[in-house]
């Protein structure tokens, strides 16, 4: 049920998490929660149009909050490092989205179908 | 049309406009373009839950770009400041929430039909 629209706190928006929110983490969020499987830092870099200093210090930020595992390893004789969300990541990530089509009908609201005018 | 999943760039959502994905100014532009009429400076300290000093910060961001007009006037014998959405600013915050679908739709996509099988 939709809060009354002049309650205190109505658009606080709390649950727009700001470690999730900010633009580039949000766009790493998606692109780990639609895949089944996890993503390397290469593919990560390309789908959110990143540089490697600005992926490396979001993936810090996510992993530090336990959204994110980062695996380090080798593939062939090259160093490879994958991404994944956790768990308790997707759980979050679904609450903040959860939150963020709340802002999407709040300011876009459902046309209100018209009265049906009384026969007179 | 929905862009290929592993597009480079497909999850940079460039559409989010730093100016107004920040959370407080986003719950600032929920309450104006829900409303025919302007707000009060104590309504949207209310309805955003914010401080004087983070609701004055963050007008003069949105008035700097534009999106705002912010109306300084006096109601009986003290002084009274109003806030008004430009049409500017309606049009780019409306921009915005296509992004922000968009991004609501890439993470959660609508299930796919099962495919009807061949008959055998």
């Amino acid at each position: 049920m939709a809060s009354e629209p002049n309650t205190p706190g109505r658009f606080a928006y709390a649950g727009l998490d700001r470690v999730l929110h900010e633009k580039a983490r949000l766009g790493l969020l998606v692109s780990l929660c639609t895949r089944a499987t996890d993503l390397t830092f290469g593919e990560l870099k390309q789908l959110c149009s990143l540089t490697d200093g600005n992926l490396s210090k979001h993936l810090e930020v996510l992993a530090d909050e336990g959204l994110i595992e980062i695996i380090k390893g080798t593939r062939g004789n090259r160093p490879e490092t994958r991404v994944r969300l956790t768990e308790s990541g997707r759980q979050r990530f679904l609450a903040y989205l959860a939150e963020l089509e709340r802002v999407v009908r709040d300011a876009i609201p459902e046309p209100t179908p018209k009265p049906i005018p009384d026969s007179i």
